[in-house]
Parts: C-alpha cells; sequence; structure tokens
C-alpha cells in the first residue's frame, strides 16, 4: 500500500488500460477490474497491480488475491490457479509493471517549489530549525528536535521527540521514532539500485515504499538507507550505525544492532538484534541473519547465520573454522616456502 | 581537558553529587571532593572524573590523580591504592560515567540559533564566505580562506589560513591548520561509535574531545573524520586523505600519509609518517603501524606493522608471505582441480 | 585541452619562463617557443606544456608534438628524437610542470561570490531549481531538469534535459547529459588523489580535466566521481552507480554497468559495457576490463579481465577457480582439524 504521505494516488485505472500502459497484454480476467495501487505479488489484494518476474516466485505461494499480476508467458495457468483477478502477459513483466504503475503512482516532491520550510508542515513548538533548512509540506517535527543547518525533512515525513538531524541530512520518504540521532550528509530514503533489462538498454526499477526508524537509532555522517520498493526498511530501536554504511532497500535491522563504519547489506537482508558487524563487513541480499550474530571486521557474510554464531572471513565462515584455516595456509606455505620462492 | 570553545563546562559537582548522577555509590573518598571536568582515567587530574572498565585497563598503571574514578566492585582498593581521590562503585561503570559528565560538560551548539553566519565569528577580511554557508560563534577562518555553498564551519573551530572548505562540508569541534582541503561534503568532528551496553538496551557513548587537522592536509570528498572521546584525533601534516575514507575517534595519521578511497581506520589506531594504504584497506582499532608502511588495497589489518614493511592480504600478513600463500594455494587447486569438480 | 567553461586560460607563456616557473633547466629548443595550454604528453602539441617522469612512460612513443616537456636528466636525447619543441630538466619533473602550469591554467570558482544563482547562467524556463541550489556563471540546465534543495551546479558545468538532481549534491566541472539522476550527496568533479613526493614532504597534483557523464546514468547517494587530471573522466549512458560508490580520475565506465554500494574503481580503469559489480568489489587502477564481465561481491580486482568472464575472490580470479580453491582450503582445514586445534 503506497503511503500517501509520500506518493500520489492517481485515479484507478481498468485492467486494460492497465495493460495497455504496460505494452503488455491482457490474457484473463474482467477488463474493467479497477487498479488503484501497487504491490508485492504476495500482498496484493483485489486493487492491486503486481508482478512476478518467473516461475521460481510462485513456488511457495498458495492462494493470491491480486487484482493484475504482470507475468511472461507460461505462468498465467498456475497465476489463474492461484486467485490472481485479471493476467496481462509480457516478455518483461517488471518493465510492463513499472511503465503501468506510473500511470497510477507518482512520488511526491521533496520539498514545496515555493517555500523552503513549508507552511503546511507541522513543526512542534520548541523544535529548533536551523537556518538554510528545508521542510516539506506534511513533514512532521517532534517535540525537542533539532534539524541541522541545510538538513531536508522531505513532503510528508515524521521526525519523532527529541531528535537530532545533522547538517545536511537528506531525510526523505521516512518515519523516524523518537531520539534518533542522524548524523551530517546521511541520505535516508532514497530508492534503491533495482535494474530492469530489455533491448534499449538497463533502466531503474521505481520505489513505492519507505523507511522506518525506530526510536534511539543513530545514523551515521555520510550513511545511506534507502527505502523499500514496496513497504518498509526498517531500522530496529537504538541500533548504532556508524559512518558511511550502506543499508540497502527492503533491509531489516533489529533492534541494538552495532554496524561499524563501511558496511554495506545488500537488498531484503534480515538481521536480528544484537547484531555486530565490524568495520567494512558485507552481507549480500536475502540472508537471514540471527540474533546475536557477530561478524568480524572486513568479512563478507554469503549464507544465513544462526544466532549467536560468530562469522569472519571472505567469503565468511564460522570463526573457528576461519581461523583453523588461516593457520593452515600459514602452516603449509611456510613449510613449501624455499621452493616456491626458488 | 575540554575544551571552552566546544564545550560548556557547567559549575563544579561535589563527588557524592556526581556519584549520585551516575547512579553509582561512593564508597571512597571525601564526599565534597571537586569535580570540575571528565577525563581519560590515566590522564584525569584531581579534578576530573573518570572511568574504568575492567581490571585489565589497570595494568600497567603505577599512579593516578583522578578526582573520582566510576569502576565495577572489586577495583576500588587498587585504584585507591594509585592514587585516585574518589571512587564509586557502579555495575555499569561508563553509563555511569556518562550520567554524571552531562551534568558537567555539554556540547555547544553547532551554530547560533539566529544567525547562519555568526557576528561573534572572527573573520579575516580577505576570506571568502559562499552563498548559504554556516559559521557558529567564536569560529575563527583565516587569511585567504574559502568557505564554500553550504559549508557549515561550526562553533569554536579554528580555520587556519589559505584553507578552502568544499561545497556542504560540515566541520565541528576542529582545530585545522593552513592550507588545508577539505572537499564537498566531508564530514569532520562528529561523535564516534561508542557503545555502552546495560539492562534498557544500548545507548551511544558521549565525546569530549575535537579534532586536530596539520598544516596542508587534504581531505577528500564524503569523507568522514571522527572526533576523540578524550583529546584528539589527529591528521599530520600534508596527509592526502582520499573520497569516502573514514577516519575513527582517536586515530592518529602522521604526516605525509596516503589513506586511499574507502580506507576504514578504527579507533585509536596510530600510523606512522609516510604511511600509505590501497584503496579499501582497513585497519581494526588499536593498533600501531610504524613509518612508511605500505598496505596494499582492500588489505584488513589486524596487528601492529614495522617500519618500512608492505602487508597485504585479508587478514593481512607481510607482503612476501601473502604472495607465497597465494600462489600455494593456486598450485594445490589446480592439482586437485580433477579431483574438486568431479 | 582545457575547458575553457571550467578554466581560466592565462596568457601564453615562453618556454624559458615556465621552465623558470617551473624552477627547472631549459636545455633545449627555442626560449621563446610560446605555451598556451597544458596536456598529457601523448596528447600534447605545440602550443601545450607536459612532463614525463621516468624512461617507461616513453616506451611505446613513435612520435611527439609537446610544445615543451618537463624531464628527469637523462630523457632529453630521447625527447628530442620524439619531436618534442623544447626540453625543461628537473629532479622532480611533475613539481615543475604543477608550478609553471598554475601560470597558465587556473581553475574557476565552484560559484560567483555575489550570487547563489548566478545572472550569467543560462536556466531553461520549465526547470525547477529549490530552494538553497546555488548555480555558477556559464552552466546551463536544461529543459524539465530539476536541481534539489541545497545543490550545487558549479561555474560552466551541463545539465542536460529531465536530469534529476539530488539535495545536497556537489557538481563541478561535469558535462551531464540528458535524463540523468544524481542523488543526494553525490559528489561530481572534484580533482582527485594525484600525490608528488620531494624534499619539502608531499603535496597533491593539479587536475585540468572535467567528468562527463552519459544519458539516463543514475549515480547514488553520496557517490564520488574525480574529474580526469587531463580530458574526462566517463561515465557511458544508462550505467547505474549505487550509493557510496567512489569512481577516481581518468575512469571509463561503459553503457549499461551496474556497480552496487561501496565499490572503488581506481584510477584510468576502463569498464567496458554491461560490467556487473557486486557491493565492495574494488578494481585498481590502470586495469581493463572487458564487456559483460561480473565481478562479485568484495572482490578485489588487480588483473585485466577479457569480456564475458565471472571473477570473484581477494586477489579476484576466474569464478571456477575461486571456488575451487575456497573448496579445497575447507576440506583440507577440515582434515587436518584434530591437528591444529591440539
Amino acid at each position: 500500500m503506497s503511503d500517501s504521505r509520500f506518493y500520489h494516488l492517481q485515479a484507478p485505472l481498468f485492467a486494460h488500460l492497465a495493460a495497455l500502459a504496460g505494452e503488455a497484454e491482457l490474457v484473463y480476467g474482467n477488463p474493467e477490474h479497477s487498479l488503484g495501487d501497487v504491490e508485492t505479488l504476495e500482498c496484493a489484494t483485489s486493487a492491486d497491480m503486481a508482478f512476478v518476474r518467473n516461475q521460481a516466485y510462485l513456488q511457495d505461494m498458495t492462494t493470491l488475491d491480486a487484482g493484475l499480476c504482470f507475468c511472461p508467458p507460461g505462468l498465467e495457468t498456475k497465476l489463474k490457479a492461484l486467485g490472481v483477478h485479471t493476467i496481462a502477459i509480457s516478455d518483461n513483466p517488471d518493465r510492463a509493471f513499472l511503465r503501468a504503475a506510473s500511470g497510477l503512482v507518482q512520488p511526491r516532491a521533496l520539498i514545496s517549489p515555493d517555500e523552503a520550510i513549508s507552511s503546511k508542515a507541522d513543526i512542534a513548538k520548541d523544535a529548533q530549525i536551523s537556518a538554510r533548512a528545508c521542510i516539506g509540506p506534511g513533514a512532521i517535527i517532534g517535540e525537542g528536535s533539532r534539524i541541522g543547518p541545510g538538513a531536508i525533512i522531505g513532503t510528508g515525513c515524521v521526525i519523532g521527540r527529541n531528535c537530532s538531524i545533522g547538517a545536511g541530512a537528506a531525510i526523505s520518504y521516512s518515519i523516524v521514532g523518537d531520539g534518533v540521532d542522524v548524523r551530517p550528509g546521511a541520505v535516508i530514503g532514497e530508492a534503491g539500485l533495482g535494474v530492469i533489462g530489455g533491448d534499449a538498454g538497463i533502466q531503474a526499477m521505481a520505489h513505492f515504499g519507505q523507511v522506518h526508524i525506530a526510536n534511539g537509532v543513530r545514523i551515521g555522517a555520510n550513511s545511506t538507507i534507502d527505502r523499500a520498493v514496496f513497504g518498509s526498511t526498517y531500522i530496529g530501536a537504538r541500533s548504532q550505525i556508524d559512518n558511511l554504511v550502506h543499508i540497502a532497500h527492503n533491509v531489516q535491522v533489529g533492534s541494538d544492532c552495532v554496524l561499524a563504519a563501511l558496511c554495506g547489506v545488500a537488498g531484503s537482508t534480515v538481521l536480528g538484534n544484537n547484531v555486530m558487524m565490524g568495520g567494512r563487513a558485507g552481507i549480500i541480499d536475502h540472508i537471514q541473519i540471527g540474533d546475536g550474530v557477530q561478524i568480524g571486521a572486513g568479512a563478507l557474510v554469503t549464507r544465513n547465520i544462526g544466532s549467536g554464531e560468530s562469522w569472519s572471513g571472505y567469503p565468511a565462515r564460522p570463526l573457528r573454522q576461519y581461523l583453523r584455516e588461516q593457520a593452515m595456509l600459514e602452516k603449509l606455505a611456510a613449510s613449501r616456502g624455499g621452493d616456491d620462492d626458488a
């Protein structure tokens, strides 16, 4: 469900017109089925438009209620059986979806073109708005919060109480809790990296979601947190994110996590509570990290990690294994040193 | 010693009131011992409040002069013997210290709430202040320096002569020498990542120090240099720090160092002079790097390195050893290729 | 050839005066040979000043037309034979060149000191310029483009049609195509990391080039793209560059490339078309990457890679080899586990 604080929802679209906008062929359902929003296929209701790239996405699904689904040829029977209301076929269903979606949902402008501090923002009396800051229409700034010089609070954003938003930080499409400390230069709420292929070259995927930051979180200087494609990217309570960290779209970070500088967490990965990532560590996309996991500096995590474990290395392995392998490598190389240097 | 250009020192506090503020128990010394500032335990004088987390910190100490030390149960006898004036016990001494310290030392506001360019700043006549810049009260801008559009020079900061501060750079709690070149988006002087645990979840450690940048240094675009917890983070003369580099709190970088893009140096690590770090290299915390050391691109340094050495790898090893291990691994895998692929 | 939109070209200089400015000795050619610009030695015409560091640079050259070349002792005979018009000798030819060049070519100021939005900028009627933005003299903003709050478009920059320049982005020395999406905090056009040694310590190399960004490119939040020393750093059409990515001076990126977050590409490296770099991957300087190459997350590329290959690892190897080595290492360590743990 696109949040109307951040997105303009246009007039609903008939399924046959949505298919037309997507240059796709409506092959099933009532052409005048009405569509009002966009969603993931899993979460879509009968009023939502969605898409699916391939059979694999459908694997674990037992029922679907999407109003319209763009799909590649061959999936229509399966989708019909799952309960999708109308179906449109395209060789490039994500591109078709993107085209149709732009007629349905449009992001609002970051700030008003006329006022640096919008008269339609709701700013608590004792909030401090520094010189050069910009605040968009519909934004809410809570009691006791300080907005730094040159910081941008975009249209519809909510900043809780007693927050500190650093100089030049740019926040858009975001709901921010109480006592959150965002450092200078942090960029929160931009669309993430999503790429759609096609004959005319690649193209960026639009994003329809937001960022949700819980109470007491710290976001370091020049760190970036992208908004979700659908739904929310989430940072749990009190988590401390250092400088120059990247959190991709749809990532879920638990509470009381510590991510040291230059870490990266790729799309849709989920971190439990009390996770610690050393500096420059990374986690690839769609990974599950349990509670209390410790990840070594510079490690690259490519597999799920169970609660309480410590991993390190490139690629990351359980710490004990990693240390054993390093020790063995060192020993072997030392014993063969004479040969290899010769 | 908290620098009054950056911090408000409140009225002195009696030891028993400091202990009360920290929810700790004063177990030794004159309850009316007067405390005026905060410091590390090593450097604290009789007017300073300090803390210690565990026995290990006391290991090499022979004498201490701290006015008040927060410590966990069991360290009071040792602290008494070392000369500490008053002692307060807490299960969470750093949290106790943090609570008490906030009543003693408060960071000043980044800029004046009333004026983008403070009338209380001391700006050289021929300095160029670009549109949209902000300069806090007590800041000093030297002759011939240029402050870029949207740049922030925080309260009390000193910018030397002939400096160039890039667009949108945010400098706070910093003393900057002559001829320093800070590129756009750099963030200098923020509090670093320090975490205090506790029953109610984690919390950020306050910082009471500053950043000191010597003459001729270059700080790249969007790089971040955190201020010290106590004392100074230091960047030595002429050192060239590339874009997107992170320098953590209390790091000391020597002169004529070159740190390529995306490097990270963790807390309290010390680099000698003429150190070269290749791109995306990292050094963990509390490490000593000698003069003239060369660190390969992408390496992760986890041990001290002596002057003049070249190291590479993950984790970093002496270059010769690293190359030997790589060659051996390659050779072994090639010779066993048939088996493992089968 | 220095682009006069970005650089002031001063009055031409006689060769003997250029040598004098560089504290070098003119040892060959007409002292009154006239010099009007700077260039690489390969591209220099008879009106250009250039330099060469050592014999290796001359290896593959068959003819040179430079007006003046600064060189270390011993190269004059070779340079004469190649056709250089005048020659000046210095023990530190790049420093000599730098000194002389500063009398010939000067970068223009980022924005006008008097106007945040220069009256000498050429801004399309329907372009949207947000509050707090700054636009330098001679800049061109195309139809339908939006310049975000606090964004800086430097003197002489060209922004094409239907571009979106994010909040606080700082663009200088750049030619940007149509439909380009630059996210908040991105810094484009700064001088790269170039270091000149000498008795008095190191010093930064001046840059005389620009950045050229083709149509449809996306540059992520807080990413940095440095301008070339001479000529252009180039980003090809539709390439999608994620957040916190560093692209160094003189890099050439092809079309339809995808560089995930925290990647770094070092100086003068060339990427073909459709190259994919996983998150936190890096490529060292002066490397050639073919079309369609895939580089794994966290990999460090240190060798040229042919078209269509997949590489991963630190240092990067062909994917098949990398996986074989990892599997072998794991197996070996497991089989020896008993010994090493003991």
